[in-house]
């Protein structure tokens, strides 16, 4: 069991506090498919991902459905956990992507280990400000989509050019090609990445999915 | 100065704990219009409102712009401090929308007393929570806004029926009219009177701007 690779703060916790997050900690293997939360009415408890692959959506009325962000191993979720804090209004439902193995923290344990330990308390803070930021920028791509296409446009063009799915392109040299910034290039690539489009290594974009920036880009 | 209205956890601070968090508040009047915070570069603080009312919004690069939350007394704005957590990557706009009076807090000086106090670290959590909370709610309004509608609907038609903008009428009885929960109810029409459509009071809803509401309707 090596919970200190989830929490960067685990030196400052005390030994009863170590003690009481693993002993509290639940393994479970879920495969994929499974729903492992599904609204605030729900309080699974913090979901610490150890392998695998989860996303966080919400639901409309009618059923349609948004990601909001994708869970990979080491990320922890907090929205799982919502009964720990009256704060939290919305439902999310988080379902495997793939198999999985995760470990559960009851909330209420959670949530007294944060009322004693303020390095957790910050850092339980920090989790949720990273998923601020991956929402704001999920409302920013809703509304004004444009980089999105701009990108998938310039890596088939340059696929084209290069008869290559393999290109040897730094972010820095696409966001000057695109009049952006460096890190607006690394986060869409990202996002690319993790909806199977492409994967990034350094130095390199490999195209997997042409067909999928075709659609980005001509919608 | 009156902090202990801000933080329901003041009893929970200590002696220099408080003084600290007063001592170093920046008193400011701003007038209508005055640029409070602009981007993650500017970290300008934490700042309290004591009177008046601020708006927070995001700014696409061709300068258009979406409300995230607004800021009315005794709000606390985190997102205005952002270095105070790196994990906070977005940029948003802090605008007084009205003539206001708010404290400033130096982030480094916060961030440090949420390092001492697990309960203020806590009570931060709880904010970011809940602004959390309005964000996905505005997702889901710009994804698949069909409630507002339903609801500016709703109210220019009683208000025809009735023949008057004083509706009598509960959230729960809007809610049963249209399928929803009393919940969703109340959350919308919070929101129609910030946009300064209706004033709602106990049991009853006025129109203040029925041309505002008919736009909604029929958009």
């Amino acid at each position: 069991m090596t919970f200190s690779k989830f929490f960067p703060v685990w030196n400052q916790l005390s030994g009863p506090q170590k003690d009481m997050l693993i002993s509290s900690a639940v393994k479970r293997n879920v495969k994929k498919g499974t729903v492992l939360h599904n609204g605030s009415a729900d309080c699974a408890g913090l979901i610490l991902v150890d392998s695998g692959q989860l996303r966080a959506f919400i639901l409309s009325d009618e059923g349609k459905e948004i990601t909001i962000y994708r869970l990979f191993e080491m990320d922890i979720c907090l929205f799982s956990a919502s009964c720990m804090m009256n704060s939290i209004q919305f439902d999310i439902v988080l379902e495997a992507e793939k198999d999985s193995q995760v470990y559960i923290i009851p909330a209420d344990i959670y949530k007294d280990l944060m009322e004693s330990s303020a390095a957790l308390a910050n850092y339980t803070s920090q989790i949720m400000a990273s998923r601020f930021s991956d929402v704001m920028w999920l409302i920013e791509q809703i509304m004004w989509k444009s980089f999105d296409k701009r990108l998938a446009s310039f890596l088939i063009e340059e696929s084209a050019i290069e008869d290559s799915f393999s290109l040897k392109l730094t972010h820095e040299k696409i966001a000057n090609h695109l009049g952006s910034a460096r890190e607006v290039v690394s986060r869409m690539l990202k996002y690319f990445q993790s909806e199977g489009l492409v994967t990034v290594t350094r130095g390199e974009i490999h195209i997997l999915d042409e067909k999928g920036l075709r659609n980005i880009s001509d919608k």
